[in-house]
């Protein structure tokens, strides 16, 4: 049921309503929106402080242009809710019976005025680049903008996209949302740079947009609706690149979003008089406290460590290492690239990097790990979170970072299959000095394993056999408690294979020769994955072969239990295959 | 035979020796090098404007500093024959019989001198953070320097690393050498602020590396040794990280380079007194004017097509596009993630962008093929040149982008196997509207093939199939000669697949129901290739499956038919390995 149906904004059903209100009326919607974010975000989680900072620089943009034929990209569109009140989807925020309605993200699938499905940070300039010139080519008139900020700066397609916005001839506005922060504290030379020219007003000559041949301007107060209008009217319509620099605060109307700007990007449920989370976390050793452990322990010991991350300490509990060894924490900021070749570089000269890095957003840095670490063949350890099948958006699959890493040369992959072997597997490959390791984290809850019946050496890999007849499963990382499953109710053999890419062929070849079928379960896309190659492998034995996975397919806010049955990975429906053959 | 035994080159075996040196002894010490670089280059082909471009710098650099204690990253690494030279590998040069002894890159493996295998660009100030920072931990105290420039500084690693380094306390030289070019004609908005910079000998406040904190130097002759050797004393052990912008000219030596930069970037074998190459291009239709030719029918035809490429068009003779459909082409700069981005825009505004892609400096764009495209399902056309196995250096294989692209969910992988085939891929991608579409052009000579028998329509893949018996030949893309001749000499079926990564699974049905063995073939890394999907779907089948292609390893400058022999790929060895099945 609406919660508030004597709100303003539920007679704005699209921008043409709100461009009657008068400013007045406008802040009135701003302070409903803000309630509307922080109501629903209580309730269910999700980005806060940034938007929060945005609310008067999107009813300012609704104003002024005329979406959907204007088009704006939304960088990361995790600041897109105030946006999506204002496009008709209102009632998602509005009724928390609804609450559920709408995406996170930007979505071409939910509404018109949402242009791209986009979650990664920095490809909003680029993206507009592309836009702008079709237009042109199409004899189109409208107004493209990018709205980029948060820490989305410190990216270099960001850079790339500005560097080639700068020298064209057409309309493009590009605005600069600069809070002061990233998901952690911004971190870098664009940092000076911004900070000097919030200080002088937008007027230091050291100023590396007008460096690059863009016409400048500057709002210092971009919270403040009318002066956003007017800096929106006088950009509208021009005919060559502009940047318009927008100065606001993140977390704005709610004190301990702005008093505590990183704990507040996003949220988990929380209570709205406290600020205090209602869910409690689960006591006991996580994939998390483990890799924390090992860290402060090898720094302990003396080890040369360097805990690298791209701009999501929180993600792994970071902030102990970041507070209590700071020598031996480095935040890049939002750039995976620079956290890869960063890595590599500290590798080179001696140093031990462990890089954390969440598995989509590690994307960006594919070339960085082929051409920069393994062709190298450097001794990084990457310890990888969101690897696996998840109820993500599709920018945010964890199905393809196990695929892009494994079937490079010289890296090994390991996949512990509970949190004893990850802690093994990671002394084992900061000690090794060899090769690169990466280590897919359970995103499942595993069991905490026994540290004493855990190998310590994967120089050589050793696949784990509990035998049994006819078929045997074999169940990488945090699968292998679903193979468990299976192999009980058949009576089959279980294999934890350790790594993603490398094969125990004398294994595999016992394997086959004893057994009629081989089943493979990887939390991960099968296309690429660990599976094919044991199929590969296989070909030419007299042994049927079944791999399971995740299809080639976006899924998209998916419950699991879906995904799952879509792709033939309960215990039920393996078993019926099995029957089957 | 040492063609110049009196060079005064035959005396340097080191920067030790060089540092005895005069003024006036390096500037002979700097003729001799170009004469050196041009013979060589005219005889076996090679980069050359950025080698005669640099040899100054080098000098003064290995004058002042201590390598290998002091280390130096060069970017990509393909002006580093001086370097080469200088650090006592000069009779790869002096000495033709001696010419393949040194490779074309920065090689560990060839010399202490060498830090990083390195081929792509802008990764050189990246790593060298990395290496500053562990310096710290390790207790070292060598200058650390990154040499970037000639394009490179417009990839958005190079940001990265820059807004990294910008923040640093500790000693960290990056030298942009600014030569006002890239592989083709600089592009963007750093073009406009580094020419600011030149124009103002350093001095104009608009200075973007000023803005993020830098401490910043200028040279106005780069290719003045003794301006040089100042500069570098005076950067020599400082405690902060400094910028030293130094302005050279690319070619410096030789005035066809001068004039016409782009085309001798990298040269073939030429002649020394007219500049023409000594090799004949062949004659008749290529991979390139095929898709050339589809370009320029489509434009004429009223498509609104962009030809898009990264700073490469001599690759693709791009060159005809660019200057008589100057609309419909663009060059984003050394910025693959801007160019897909660009191009993902262009789609979504309804604009036809074609992306003419390398296989390995592609890979930089991985994120921005999954995220980008491919979430949003976007219709870009992308031709890829150089996939396939090749005798290139570790940092140039092409066996990985087939691997990287092919995987991702909603990307059609196709790989035709003559010219015609090309032709009719190319012409559907841009007619159907619906999916981003990637054509490995072929790099193995093919034949031109009958335009009347070819497929016109993907939508569906349909394997070709020349019916043989017992064994089925299943080969993809410019393999398929090679999987003629197996099947030719075994009277077995041949199969052309049509695509790397979609599967005619009633054919292959069938083909596994006639067949006791079915072999693929792909011109390609196995793991991770269409051979492990093909061997995954029939894992339940009564038929044996091999596959072929290249071992997951790195080769460096490997003859192609060592390759071949290693990795099984040629007929005897697959006959024989068919027959002892």
């Amino acid at each position: 049921m609406n919660k508030h149906p004597d709100y303003l904004l539920n007679k704005i059903s699209g921008p043409k309503d709100l461009k009657k209100l008068s400013i007045p009326e406008m802040e009135k919607l701003a302070k409903e929106i803000r309630t509307l974010i922080l109501e629903k975000d209580a309730a269910k989680g999700g980005h806060l402080g940034p938007d929060l900072g945005i609310v008067e620089a999107t009813i300012a943009y609704h104003y002024v242009f005329e979406a959907p034929k204007d088009k704006i990209v939304w960088d990361v569109s995790h600041q897109t809710y105030p946006h999506k009140m204002l496009t008709g989807r209102a009632q998602a925020w509005l009724d928390p019976d609804h609450y559920d309605d709408v995406t996170p993200y930007t979505n071409p699938n939910e509404s018109p005025y949402d242009y791209f499905a986009i979650g990664h940070t920095s490809t909003s300039v680029a993206l507009a680049t592309g836009m702008a010139k079709a237009r042109g080519l199409m004899g189109g008139h409208e107004n493209i903008t990018a709205l980029i900020g948060d820490g989305s700066m410190t990216g270099g397609l960001a850079y790339e996209g500005l560097n080639n916005a700068a020298i064209e001839k057409h309309n493009l506005v590009i605005v600069v949302n600069d809070n002061q922060w990233s998901i952690d504290k911004n971190v870098g030379g664009l940092v000076t740079a911004l900070k000097k020219l919030r200080d002088s007003n937008g007027e230091t000559e050291e100023n590396p947009f007008k460096a690059m041949g863009f016409d400048y301007r500057y709002v210092a107060d971009g919270n403040n609706i009318q002066d956003m209008i007017n800096a929106f009217k006088a950009v509208k319509d021009v005919d060559h690149p502009i940047l318009l620099h927008i100065n606001t605060i993140k977390g704005k109307g709610y004190k301990p979003a702005i008093e505590d700007e990183e704990a507040h990007h996003w949220v988990m449920p929380f209570n709205l008089k406290d600020d205090k989370p209602t869910i409690s976390m689960p006591k006991g050793p996580t994939a998390n406290s483990v890799a924390i452990a090992v860290i402060k322990d090898q720094i302990n010991a003396g080890i040369k460590i360097m805990a690298i991350n791209a701009a999501i300490p929180g993600v792994f509990d970071l902030d102990e290492i970041k507070d209590k060894y700071p020598d031996h924490y480095k935040d890049v900021g939002i750039a995976e690239q620079e956290s890869v070749a960063f890595a590599t570089g500290f590798a080179k000269e001696g140093g031990t990097p462990v890089l954390f890095e969440n598995s989509s957003f590690l994307q960006r840095a594919f070339d960085q790990l082929s051409h920069d670490t393994a062709a190298n063949d450097l001794p990084l350890v990457m310890m990888v979170a969101g690897g696996g099948i998840s109820n993500q958006s599709k920018t945010h699959l964890g199905i393809f970072d196990q695929v892009m890493i494994s079937n490079l040369p010289n890296w090994i992959y390991l996949a512990p299959t509970n949190l004893a072997e990850e802690k093994a597997m990671m002394q084992w490959a900061i000690k090794q000095r060899k090769h690169p390791v990466a280590i897919k984290m359970p995103t499942i809850n595993v069991t905490e394993g026994n540290d004493s019946k855990i190998i310590k050496d994967y120089s050589n890999i050793q696949y784990q056999v509990k035998p049994g007849k006819d078929v045997a499963i074999i169940a990488l990382g945090d699968f292998y408690q679903l193979g468990a499953k299976v192999a009980s109710k058949l009576n089959a053999t279980l294999v934890n294979p350790v790594s993603a890419n490398i094969l125990d062929k004398d294994t595999l070849d016992k394997l086959a020769a004893d057994h009629k079928i081989i089943i493979t379960l990887e939390d991960n896309a099968i296309d690429g994955g660990l599976g094919e190659k044991i199929a590969s492998y296989l070909g030419n034995k007299n042994v049927k072969v079944l791999n399971y996975g995740q299809k080639r397919v976006y899924t998209d806010q998916t419950p699991v239990k879906e995904i799952y049955k879509q792709n033939h990975l309960t215990v039920d429906q393996i078993i019926a295959d099995i029957k089957a053959l």
